[in-house]
């Protein structure tokens, strides 16, 4: 039984230092970077169940919730997509997506998979629904599960969702809320609002790296979880068996993923720490000052004025400038990352991302100057310093 | 829109030091640990995208393969298991799954939920198959699919699989095998053997925390996965996307793992440096001395003699003797995890891995010494030093 040698050598890993500023994932904070690399304990050691218990308490904080099922899943954000679906719908259920971006078209395409008669509504990516248009639709669809998305990371958009929840429920549905950009940057009110099922992911408003999924079901969720005909067809992101190992019989399901656990726990705490009013305030402080600057540049919003997120900013790219042209200069000569069009938007619009630990002043100013220098060199005719001006003037106004 | 605060204030994250023996998660290199702490990239950044083609060449070493379709899943081993059934079953399709322990239990559970019709065979927690077991399946029942583990976590049987893949193949079915428990430990010879779908883990053999399913798909597997009448019902594990995005066209599908996948070409470098050849004789030399020894205490192995997997030693514990008192006192008092038993074998027998880079001869002696003043304590007669004694003239002879 000879043992075949490795292809090649392999050079020491040695990433380049980038600062993060696309939809994700965003800046890390270095004591998350550091809680990583505490010593592993076992995923049935006592120490690592009490941090569990811990973190889904911390999870609670920032979902506004006290769902008692809320839990961060072993994967990444679309997991978390995955599971809420999966876990809800069995084969011929109604289920309707109401999409206004690329994330909104993952659900109709997961949700087809599961054999669900999927029913959708659809914007163009940059605007949000009104609450009539999904009225419309619940009554016209009669779904078992609604699906949406808070804030869609291809367009900027932040969809409301008080009205639309109010307006599922009546309908007798299930609502399913896609946070991944959302949480830990704008309020996400599980509780107040109503939401059956939402999920976010760890590396945007929550300052970790990509890897787990946290997620809450409400009471009614649970229930239709139970009530089932067929098991969950998806071992895996089984919540029920999900609910047990992260519950008090503790019961071994897949082996947690320590050391992103940690992670998410410090990531956590930072959020304590600063507190989610503070935090969303200074969210909106740094979309304020982002946004002038961009205008300064010339560039407008794909979401509409009124509808459009603080933790990602997508920008139409000006005629006649070069979407990699400008990224690459972006990324190679100035070690900054941002992000380029997703769906329809490719090519046509960049991504901005201002999220957790990312949004700050300093990397708005950063920013705005290197894109003002990059744009100026493919030809644009700025005016110097007008971005940096505008932003400044929003911080002091 | 009030916010509400966290349910209490939580104490900064500080797990105690453990050595850990159990069945995994494993001791972690400091290489690989000090890996995870390095700057964040995008996950579609170029340099994350060479990050990931050369783990794709590395992975492709330790299962011994020249697959073009092997990769890490964004997930734990558990995942892997999941994406092999969801790729390759569709509903009414015949499998049949060869059950010696825990995890091939859980195949049956998995694939069921798949819609499978599935077959089982079973042997009793210790033993292995004998190749005429599965002829005898395989001829009757005809799958499409042959599911079986190659190392029994919960048994520590490693199961021989060379002619078993033979009948399998001559069946013209497909053989799925669970190596989360091998890879990195004893030889996974994935296309000397001809596995069509062969997974892993990082916790074990690997010496990385948990969170990512290196995975392998044969050609042949993959020209049926392209055959399938139905979408794989699993958005998150379909390999076709997964594929893409791991491939030249590096099409967007979740965000990479960014950190748990430098662990893990940190942890594939480890291997490398070491040299598969080394790194299984390793095994093997600390695995004759830690028999020696848990024999010398009076330990039966689960597993029958010549199907001891190097990696994890079950043992019996000895009448009298109370499971948790010894496991609570080695946790406790010396910081030491062993595992207990799983399935059938829960509260009579415990697992004690010596994998990847906790298989060394320090951990031999300690966890030996440490084992014999427990049991001492707890009533039974035992010559004192003679663990240690046995492993030594192991180690010498």
């Amino acid at each position: 039984m000879p043992i075949a040698s490795p292809s090649r050598t392999f050079a020491p890993l040695n990433p380049p230092q980038r600062l993060l500023l696309g939809p994700g994932p965003s800046d890390v904070h270095p004591r998350v970077l550091a809680a990583m690399t505490l010593p592993l304990l076992g995923h049935l050691d006592p120490a690592f169940v009490a941090m569990m218990d811990e973190t889904k308490e911390m999870l609670r904080y920032v979902f506004q919730t006290k769902n008692p099922m809320t839990l961060a899943l072993p994967g990444t954000g679309s997991s978390g997509m995955e599971s809420a679906f999966v876990n809800l719908i069995e084969p011929g259920d109604s289920v309707l997506i109401c999409v206004v971006g690329y994330f909104g078209e993952r659900m109709v395409d997961m949700t087809e998979r599961l054999g669900a008669k999927v029913h959708v509504i659809e914007k163009p990516y940059g605007e949000a629904f009104d609450p009539s248009e999904v009225r419309d639709a619940v009554k016209k669809h009669a779904p078992k599960v609604v699906g949406i998305v808070h804030a869609e990371t291809s367009s900027g958009v932040l969809q409301p969702l008080e009205e639309i929840v109010k307006i599922v429920h009546e309908a007798g549905a299930l609502i399913v809320v896609d946070a991944v950009t959302s949480l830990g940057c704008v309020p996400v009110m599980t509780d107040e609002w109503g939401l059956d099922v939402v999920f976010s992911c760890t590396q945007k408003g929550l300052s970790c790296p990509p890897g787990m999924a946290p997620i809450s079901f409400s009471p009614k969720a649970v229930e239709t979880i139970h009530a089932r005909k067929t098991k969950v067809p998806n071992w895996y992101l089984d919540v029920s068996l999900l609910s047990k190992y992260w519950g008090s019989d503790r019961a071994y399901h897949h082996t947690a993923p320590i050391s992103m656990a940690y992670a998410l726990r410090e990531g956590l705490s930072l959020v304590i720490e600063e507190t989610l009013e503070a935090r969303f305030a200074r969210h909106v402080r740094n979309q304020k000052a982002l946004k002038a600057g961009l205008q300064a540049l010339g560039l407008t919003y794909v979401a509409a004025e009124g509808f459009q997120v603080p933790a990602v900013h997508a920008v139409r790219i000006p005629d006649g400038i070069d979407d990699l042209t400008i990224r690459k200069r972006l990324l190679n000569d100035m070690g900054i990352e941002i992000g380029g069009g997703l769906g329809s938007l490719k090519g046509k619009a960049w991504r901005i991302g201002l999220m957790g630990q990312g949004s700050k002043e300093r990397n708005v100013l950063l920013l705005l100057g290197a894109l003002e220098v990059c744009l100026r060199d493919a030809g644009c005719s700025l005016k110097p310093g007008a971005a940096l001006e505008a932003a400044g003037a929003a911080y002091a106004g």
